[in-house]
């Protein structure tokens, strides 16, 4: 089993705390983490960092800013507030990178929230620039363009990308959102071109799908072709981490510790 | 109120039989209806037609054909057969089109179920034309890209049926499947240009969406601006029915007289 490339996300076992996840994920040889804020809460962030470098551990990326477009001039700010924070947050945690939920307001045009989120980007740009942390643009697959993205092909997290023209700026790939998009390999292809593969997101999409945020499924048991994305995403040039990311009441209804030994199996033979 | 041009279908109150349906619709001054299937279970099909028409309506369309792809030739087989079945009912019901739910296997590439199903298109074609009753291909969304529909853009649609080539296949256009889709003006035109645009379906997205497939909202609660989606396709040349349908163990739960007001006037005022 080869693991040094295994990221997992916090929230693919969320009833365990931060240090359990630290101490059992690295227990199993996994070699990264991306960890979720949510983990973070009420703990001193520079050490958490530590304790996962300690173990052994590198961290992929701090979940979760975003979420830019609002109705009001003040809403936006607090969003932008908030992403400061986030980026603040990551640079304590040793985190290179934040991954952005992009946000949609419901009922506002999806092309105005897809402004208000470039516009939300540069805002921050220069915080993210001197913290040293990067921006994820993770385009959410289209049953999210009500609330959560108005960013829902890679071609326009793509475009996004191009419009600010930062090193600082790049993709998040999920398999979950962009599985069933006829243009991914293209846009793949396109996004290595512009060196702006950030990270690589993997889970599966299981028939039927019982509710439309919290049953993802393991790698292997759905309908996507999981190494198939992922050899176009690393013909495209990327050589980061694959990241378990399952958001599953299913899964976390389950005991963790065996929970995790099947996740390790499934991206062994699935991802 | 304007109700020349609004048409119901049969499982927007899926509790009334069809003779109910017919009854109350016609009540209320709609003056058309799409038929599903289900409705003429046990039915005398011709004799639904007449009812239909003797209360002044008007038959737009029967729900649904398709599922074309298949793991074994026989299944596609049966597929083609069922596809048959669906052509005559039609022509029983005086139904000048069959809506195409195109079918996808969960794990099968999407492009070889688009191919699939544009062989069983072509396959059911000259059943088709003999019936004098046409096929509408209607893409879903992509959240049903993994067992309902491969076809999930109204590019790919259009693509499907520029190929073909028939002026008995062409599109079923429906806000809640493709609201999302940043090509969308730009693909109804190109549909419009071909004159392929058949059928026009409205509801509405709600948020949060608690089911993948039977949370579907009135028209005027959710975030779809269908008086846009409208305009574009009437620009594109369409003069047919807008059509309501919308599955909702919500709305289905309710007294249906009750609801079926409730339609008439969110039809009113947002579609």
């Amino acid at each position: 089993m080869d693991l040094s490339r295994l990221c997992i996300h916090t929230i693919t076992t969320k009833p365990w705390p931060i240090e359990t996840a630290i101490e059992r994920f690295s227990a199993h040889g996994v070699a990264a983490m991306t960890v979720w804020r949510d983990a973070l809460e009420g703990r001193d962030i520079t050490a958490a960092g530590r304790q996962i470098r300690d173990a052994g551990m590198e961290v992929v990326s701090l979940c979760r800013g975003g979420f830019f477009p609002g109705e009001t001039e003040s809403a936006r700010q607090e969003a932008l507030d908030d992403n400061r924070r986030a980026i603040d947050e990551a640079a304590a945690l040793g985190a290179p990178l934040v991954v952005l939920v992009c946000g949609a307001v419901p009922g506002q045009p999806l092309d105005a929230g897809r402004s208000q989120i470039r516009d939300g980007i540069e805002a921050v740009l220069t915080h993210s620039e001197a913290a040293g942390v990067k921006l994820g643009v993770e385009p959410l697959h289209p049953m999210y363009a009500d609330s959560r993205s108005a960013v829902n092909t890679m071609a326009q997290a793509n475009d996004i990308c191009a419009g600010i023209d930062s090193p600082y700026v790049g993709v998040v790939v999920d398999v979950y959102h962009l599985w069933w998009d006829p243009e991914l390999e293209r846009e793949i292809g396109r996004c290595g071109q512009m060196g702006k593969m950030f990270a690589f997101h993997v889970c599966d999409w299981r028939t039927p799908t019982e509710d439309l945020l919290l049953d993802r499924g393991l790698m292997g048991e759905g309908c996507i072709d999981i190494r198939q994305i992922r050899g176009w995403v690393e013909e495209a040039g990327f050589d980061g981490y694959n990241e378990v990311e399952i958001f599953s009441n299913r899964y976390w209804a389950m005991d963790q510790e065996q929970f995790l030994e099947r996740v390790v199996e499934a991206y062994t033979n699935h991802a």
